[in-house]
């Protein structure tokens, strides 16, 4: 019987994106996996899950690899549940979800499908880390990733993550020798500030397109924004009791019941 | 000059649900409201925002109102991030999401449309509170969330909610009578166990249905939970910066530079 950790991989930019596809050479390294993923990017999707219409999910075989991949048609947090519940042999060892093409720093945590996944597959109590590569771009370079990645995992499988917790691994998108190292992050305190572009249809009426602006209000040096800007891998460990705590007892001194 | 507070008011349901028409009702009392609602409903959606489509926003009139009312083509995230950029003459004072029809105590907030809406205000600096009655039904009875919902809106605008912090609210589905009053509480540690509903489609390919068993594993009685099944009215405080501070220390002893 294997001792190898079994792997869920999973993303947000779909089945067949280099992010994800680097992903799973990497955790061939580590353990056995079974890859399920959106056959569709979902960017932006957040912690969205399909509740009012169907899913599928179709075995898959794009690199004549020898593990399992199923694509499925649902949202990143559908592929968790329904991998757990449906499609793995048995509760896996570790999820990861990656690599975004693109930043989860700061409140973009709020709207990741990737971390999204991560989350679901805590909700679940199984260990799970997202990582996301600086590079929006389809043809973004993952290699600098590699071996952040690897280093990442093992740890996670080695020391194991609390109840409650997942990570959310960012990397900045320069070569690695470039890279200074690995940091311990918080959320840094940052927005979009949304600047919405306004077009007519060819019909006349009006429509928009989001577009905006990262702000980042946040001078901490202890925050991911800091350490990415400053060439360092992120780690902020994220929770989801979203409780705040620190405003329980202001509420109680409210009138609420008189 | 008027000097009622302007309220931004929202929902995942609709902008024809009832439970958006009650919240209409109850804010009309307290200031003047300009509604900016998705088209169709939107549960489950999460923090989802459209990044790879258009949106739409078109003046409505349902009731015959004097405010005004927009309909859009987004999701709740995307209607507030609309409403504020664009169709608001300013800043809101206030942003209310719901009444929603259904539950979203506990880990439910994660998956909420109604609660994206509540925290995307939040994020802008806005205060902002989600609205549920725990009656899934579109002929849900509102009637006695009405006065829970005028109590607290009013404590909002009186008080302040400090900057980083939404407000949930809950309300049992029982008659005004039997509501025993307003708890503040913690986000319950509950979690959905999923149950697929396997089927095959006429043309003999497997799909599912996601259904699932709500599963609340947490005995506190300072939970929402709690306060729910024993008639309370229940407010959690929740954040948008879910950095798991407490596992940052144990983070920071791991050997990840090496």
């Amino acid at each position: 019987m294997s001792k190898k950790p079994l792997i869920l991989v999973t993303n947000d930019d779909g089945i067949n994106a280099p992010g994800i596809r680097t992903l799973i050479q990497v955790m061939k390294t580590i353990g056995d996996i079974i890859v399920v993923a959106p056959d569709s990017p979902q960017s932006g999707m957040g912690h969205a899950i399909t509740l009012d219409s169907t899913l599928y999910a179709e075995e898959v075989n794009i690199n004549s690899e020898s593990h399992k991949e199923y694509s499925c048609s649902g949202t990143p947090a559908d592929c968790v549940k329904l991998a757990i519940r449906e499609l793995l042999p048995r509760k896996p060892d570790l999820c990861v979800s990656g690599i975004n093409h693109g930043s989860n720093s700061s409140i973009n945590v709020i709207y990741s499908g990737t971390m999204s996944a991560a989350i679901e597959a805590g909700i679940e109590g199984i260990p799970a880390i997202g990582f996301s590569l600086l590079d929006y771009s389809w043809n973004a370079n993952f290699e600098a990733s590699k071996s952040f990645v690897k280093t990442i995992t093992k740890n996670v499988l080695k020391e194991g993550i609390p109840n409650g917790v997942v990570l959310n691994v960012n990397i900045p998108n320069v070569s690695e020798k470039d890279i200074k190292g690995i940091k311990i992050c918080r959320q840094a305190k940052a927005n979009w500030v949304e600047e919405f572009d306004k077009r007519k249809t060819p019909q006349g009426k009006d429509y928009y397109w989001l577009t905006g602006k990262f702000v980042n209000l946040d001078g901490g040096e202890d925050t991911d924004e800091w350490a990415l800007e400053n060439n360092h891998v992120s780690i902020v460990p994220v929770q989801f009791d979203i409780t705040a705590h620190h405003f329980i007892k202001t509420l109680n001194t409210w009138k609420l019941n008189d």
